[in-house]
């Protein structure tokens, strides 16, 4: 039996980060990853394996450098239970790992509904596993029809991902709200982004529910609610992710309201020598602090910088989940962080909002110059911003992390007004069409 | 005579956004602008012109559409008075305007340092008067030999625009400190700058002082302190501006220790009915309030939001000069946001360093994958970080504007450590290598 002082479980983004932070703040603690696989995906990468990276192999965490640059053991194994009282964690090679802390980063795995038929061998997950990836672009290689079940970030972005890898292949997107990608954006965004992908010869079938799935050996005919059905070759499942618990269940943790592990805001389980961090733990909002589901790698990272910190005895807590994320399609990006109108009005808030669309350059004669269009939520009882998306050019990438830091900051609509952002010609709209500022401006006219 | 509730003297970036800004919040305040030109460049697009853009006609502020959308009357005309005690202001063409309140946006020129021979007509500065700048054009086509003095952004910029229009121009930089773009970036960033220049075959002659200019009929010779001389076809004097301050000196306002009308945080002149804003008036730091000559378009029409919030009964106050900017030199963006490492030092600040390099894209494998350089600066008693800046690919243009945000809003380290930034493979770098985050934990090390 070997000791660490810190075990972590799993092996992904918040794992990787855990042992970093924790190894940046104590060069002498002892810390092991287990990793059930050898080889991890960088898990945003997944869908640009189908038309931009193609080898599975291109799109790996550089895990040998990471462990060695960092001092970390880096086990390939499964743990198959966790024995609090003696502070053990079992592997399914037979080895016993003692720990003085333990930490759960075994993230996620593909949500699959209860749908007759759903196991059919012709539909798919999008599972965090090179081999298994390989095995779905030959599938596809093969195939004419595609059906993917789910209009989020990640059924988006594999639909125009397959389109640039097979020109002729017919692409159906089923979501069942009444817009793909609604959830994360407002309508001025999800229309193009809709738009965007019709433009793609990408057919998408919104409030459409599946029901049933019929396998007729090579192929598998989809029945809708609607009465409709739809023929495809393969179905690939985008609709979300579930926590990773039944160790963490098994071991007597407490469980939370999402079905994720319940942690305090130093990120620690029921069990004071067991944190959690990533797509594994339960989450809370940074604006009602009531739970929340939302599951991306830059809040995993976040939270693993928490607990990692918090191992080291550097004292960090969690603010809850601001929400930042970002997407292109049909070349132009789609970005996000904090609230949409629609969802700050779900938690009760009165919003006034402001919107301004501008030119990425100026003069408007630079070359490359391209229209960007920002929308930005505010309280109205306060002025403080809720959220912001930006549609544009890919310079959005980067301007929607001043609008996250302005949320995170709680800055007021008149602080955003008056603060100095750097411009260029080249690189930025001019100081006196600064799309922050000038939507702002906007709801200013009617705060206060 | 007419009487206008505003008068503003000044129609480029200041002026404009001053009347827009009062336009926003008061709808029915009659408004004029006085402007000494007809058509407005657009001041940072200037360089851009020599290389990129070609027509001074393509690089003007939108006037026309600006003033009738915000129904403002356009005067062009020059100031030649102010009578405080009538509140009148008094023009060339003989014409007299009555105001409610006056604002000063009349900018600055073009400084002319007090040399032997610096009146040579082949000795230019950059004006901010198309006509002007296509004489230069039209000059610079029939030269070979092209010294700039000066290696600050307009230097370097107009050197790098030279070079784009003219492959064979022999081309030198003259600049009195040990390095170009020293003042506003550390050695990380402008070493870069400086190889970047002379990759395209421009010569930079630094810690060298022009004594002397002769002139030889079609051509100069500049004498150097060092007792070197060298010839040049055509000399362009590129090293800053003064306020343009003799209307105001001449009315008895009262002038700050850089030569500036001075204001308070409201932006108000010593005579209270008299506002200014833009390159005429006195700034302060954001960081220790005292005087500072910084010229930006981005602080200009911050202060402009403010003076017409003001006017317009809506209170803002300036909270000071952040500094943030942003250029373009061999194809690579140096931005820069607060206080330099050099700047924090000379004010008495104890710093802490944070530095990461990274791929802007994840995995690396993505196309167009380019390396990104930020470095961050801790005051090292609070951990709140005083500076920024980024070396990299042209999203650094707005994630310096997160940078800008989290000075002006005094975040720490360790909130740096745990914001959450919106990442996508072909857009930012990777959550777990976000060079934000990764700076800030390299910092986090050594505070506290």
């Amino acid at each position: 039996m070997k000791t660490y002082d810190v075990v972590i479980i799993g092996g992904s983004a918040a794992g990787i980060t855990t042992a970093m932070t924790v190894r940046k703040y104590d060069a002498t603690k002892r810390i092991a990853i287990i990793s059930d696989v050898e080889n991890v995906p960088i898990p945003c990468g997944i869908p640009y394996l189908f038309g931009t990276i193609f080898d599975p192999m291109k799109n790996l965490l550089p895990i040998s450098s990471i462990v060695s640059a960092n001092h970390i053991d880096w086990i390939v194994d499964k743990v198959t239970k966790i024995n609090r009282d003696f502070k053990l964690v079992l592997t399914a090679r037979n080895q016993s790992y003692e720990y003085h802390e333990l930490v759960l980063a075994m993230g996620s795995y593909p949500l699959i509904p209860t749908i007759e038929g759903i196991q059919s061998e012709n539909v798919y997950t999008i599972r965090k596993d090179p081999i298994y990836l390989q095995s779905i672009m030959n599938k596809l290689d093969s195939i004419s029809r595609l059906v993917i079940i789910g209009g989020g970030f990640i059924g988006a972005e594999m639909a125009e991902e397959c389109r640039k890898r097979n020109k002729d292949l017919e692409i159906t997107i089923i979501e069942m709200q009444e817009h793909c990608l609604q959830m994360v954006y407002d309508s001025e965004l999800y229309d193009k982004a809709e738009n965007a992908l019709r433009n793609q010869n990408i057919t998408i079938l919104s409030q459409e529910k599946v029901v049933k799935i019929s396998n007729h050996n090579h192929y598998e005919v989809i029945q809708l609610d609607s009465n409709k059905t739809v023929e495809a070759d393969m179905i690939l499942l985008c609709i979300g992710c579930s926590a990773n618990i039944p160790l963490a269940q098994e071991a007597g943790l407490k469980i939370g309201p999402t079905r994720s592990v319940w942690v305090d805001e130093s990120m620690r389980t029921s069990d004071q020598s067991i944190f959690a961090c990533g797509d594994v733990c339960e989450k809370k909002s940074f604006f009602n602090h009531k739970p929340i589901s939302t599951k991306l790698a830059s809040i995993a990272t976040a939270e693993a910088r928490i607990v990692g910190a918090n191992i080291a005895q550097k004292k960090r807590t969690m603010s809850g989940v601001v929400g930042c994320f970002s997407t292109v399609i049909g070349g132009k990006t789609f970005s996000a962080a904090g609230l949409t109108e629609t969802a700050a009005k779900a938690l009760g808030y009165s919003v006034v909002i402001g919107q301004s669309e501008s030119i990425n350059h100026h003069p408007g004669s630079m070359p490359n110059a391209e229209s960007l269009y920002v929308k930005l939520i505010f309280n109205q009882s306060d002025g403080v911003l809720l959220g912001g998306q930006i549609y544009g050019p890919s310079s959005a990438g980067e301007l929607i992390n001043a609008i996250a830091v302005m949320v995170a900051s709680k800055s007021t609509a008149n602080q955003l007004a008056t603060f100095q952002f750097a411009t260029h010609p080249a690189l930025t709209a001019s100081p006196i069409a600064y799309p922050i500022v000038n939507a702002a401006e906007m709801a200013n006219q009617i705060l206060n």
